[in-house]
């Protein structure tokens, strides 16, 4: 079996980090066919800077290759929908970063879509394919915490001011760009059961789109979730998953951790693949996902199940209830 | 001016680490005159270990000691507001151990009364006095950590089997025990300023008292508390207090802190008085609100500035916004 070719949608920070994420896998086995952006020029830049054979100035050209079989979706939010349809469409199978859509219809509407077109389709929580989260979720399994009660987690940085952040019309907020990651850490540590009660507030800007939130998820027999996102102050960004007997930390930043402390307080590092400097921190945890979605893919599967469609469904429900909460709506929700 | 003679209600942990923590002070200030416990046999046993001279059998007796300047009601919850009554109707000054009341009725029965006989009354919020928190409040005030948009903090000790936070008729439950550290610190941060919203989601125990809780308080711009408490696992523990340019930490535990983290990281250590083995962690500290209530009635003060009527009952405000969410109700509720 040949490599998997990739064609990447968008060329803006995260495809580039996915570019240079890709880096750390062997090229036998992962292969940047093509990258596609708005602009043919930019696109062009992009294959320069990576070496990337094929450069198109429209996505329609990209999913039209066929010398594809997976694209990377790495656009702002509100495009997620649109074109993961149109590379499904073309029989490409995605990629797409999260949130997968805008709002729970969107989430159903393209993963519906990829089930019909017997495609594979993921969204792109890469947090889950950190070997640091794999150890979590061992040690989580084996007890060494006793009954997990409490998921304790911070996301704040100061980023209220980006467009992709601060505008409604780019799909902003705090809750679908950096909540997903304290959502989709509640729901992993707590096996993707369905919250009993959501129950959120928070503070708008003036797009009044939600600038930070504060959320309890309540989980059955005693669990709890505790979550804020803030754009406009440094937070902790620890995860703590607190047991009956003990802890388990997520060293910050616990999206992308490298070290996990357990309950005998010591701290084990899980070394990310080296590499080039990525635009965001630690991408090269990206090149994780990339091979989950060949492994996937090679073995005919629809979905991984380690970020399921159900998975994400749910994620997208939790994200929705909190948007309703401190009253946040996008242009998406009101079709 | 002779030193301040304290009566002590109840013979408790509390009040045995109250003894313990008056030994900081100078003879010539501070005095423990007498002790009362419901029994004699434990009045005694208490004196002969403190050599108080004075040992009663009951709360009317002490009361009635001419020679008595001021009450410490160390007893269960649902008897502060009786023992405050009867100890402010024979003319002493309280300090009551937090809460002062089971419930907003309570705590502004007991104020006006103290009011209504002129005498100093403070609710036991020993945290306040600690050095740690008084260079938290200096630090805040110069604005090293700008704008201050968010506290986040928990506290969550293994004691959901203690009787005392069990049992609903002893007051029990993790918000009047425990949460009102995490709310008298929210309110500390934030100046006293009513909350806009109040928002929580908990769990109960078999006799529906919370044995855990997670509570947003929004504050208007923008800020928000969140606020976590557990009485069936170890949580951090610590209190982060963030703004715009950066984070104050009150090291575990956060409520008798004698570490504090600025915002260029440095940890500064306010160390303990020296003293006995307390009952309770770091009960020497109990000392520095003991100088507070000398300091307040010396000046013929009748409330502590930094612990004020005003703020006891608005702390009890947020305190019954949170049982109300879930659903905790006490006999003294229903009256």
């Amino acid at each position: 079996m040949g490599p998997l070719r990739w064609g990447i949608m968008a060329a803006g920070k995260i495809s580039y980090d996915m570019a240079t994420a890709s880096a750390a896998l062997s090229p036998k086995e992962h292969f940047i066919a093509a990258i596609a952006a708005r602009s043919l020029e930019s696109a062009r830049e992009f294959a320069d800077e990576f070496k990337i054979p094929k450069a198109y100035g429209s996505y329609e050209e990209l999913v039209q290759d066929p010398e594809i079989d997976v694209c990377y979706i790495g656009t702002l939010n509100p495009f997620h929908l649109e074109l993961g349809k149109l590379a499904l469409s073309h029989g490409k199978h995605v990629l797409c970063e999260k949130p997968l859509g805008m709002n729970v219809r969107e989430t159903k509407e393209l993963i519906d879509y990829a089930r019909e077109k017997g495609l594979f389709l993921m969204e792109g929580i890469w947090s889950r394919f950190f070997p640091t989260y794999m150890r979590l979720r061992e040690e989580i399994d084996k007890g060494s915490i006793g009954d997990v009660l409490q998921v304790f987690v911070s996301f704040g940085v100061p980023i209220s001011e980006v467009d992709r952040i601060k505008k409604k019309e780019f799909g902003g907020g705090s809750v679908l760009d950096i909540g997903i990651y304290c959502v989709q850490l509640a729901q992993y540590v707590f096996g993707g059961d369905n919250p009993v009660k959501i129950i959120s507030g928070g503070h708008l800007n003036e797009n009044l789109v939600d600038e930070s939130t504060s959320t309890t998820l309540l989980y059955t027999n005693g669990r709890t979730a505790t979550l804020v996102t803030h754009t406009k102050c440094q937070m902790p960004n620890e995860a703590c998953i607190i047991g009956t007997k003990g802890t388990l930390k997520l060293e910050c930043p616990f999206w992308c951790p490298t070290h996990l402390t357990l309950a005998d307080g010591k701290t084990h590092e899980f070394p990310l693949p080296p590499g080039k400097a990525t635009k965001f921190f630690r991408s090269m945890g990206l090149s994780y996902e990339m091979s989950e979605v060949r492994r996937c893919i090679n073995a005919g599967m629809l979905e991984s199940p380690t970020v399921s469609h159900k998975e994400t469904l749910r994620i997208a429900e939790i994200m929705q209830s909190i948007r309703k909460a401190v009253d946040v709506v996008y242009p998406q929700d009101i079709i």
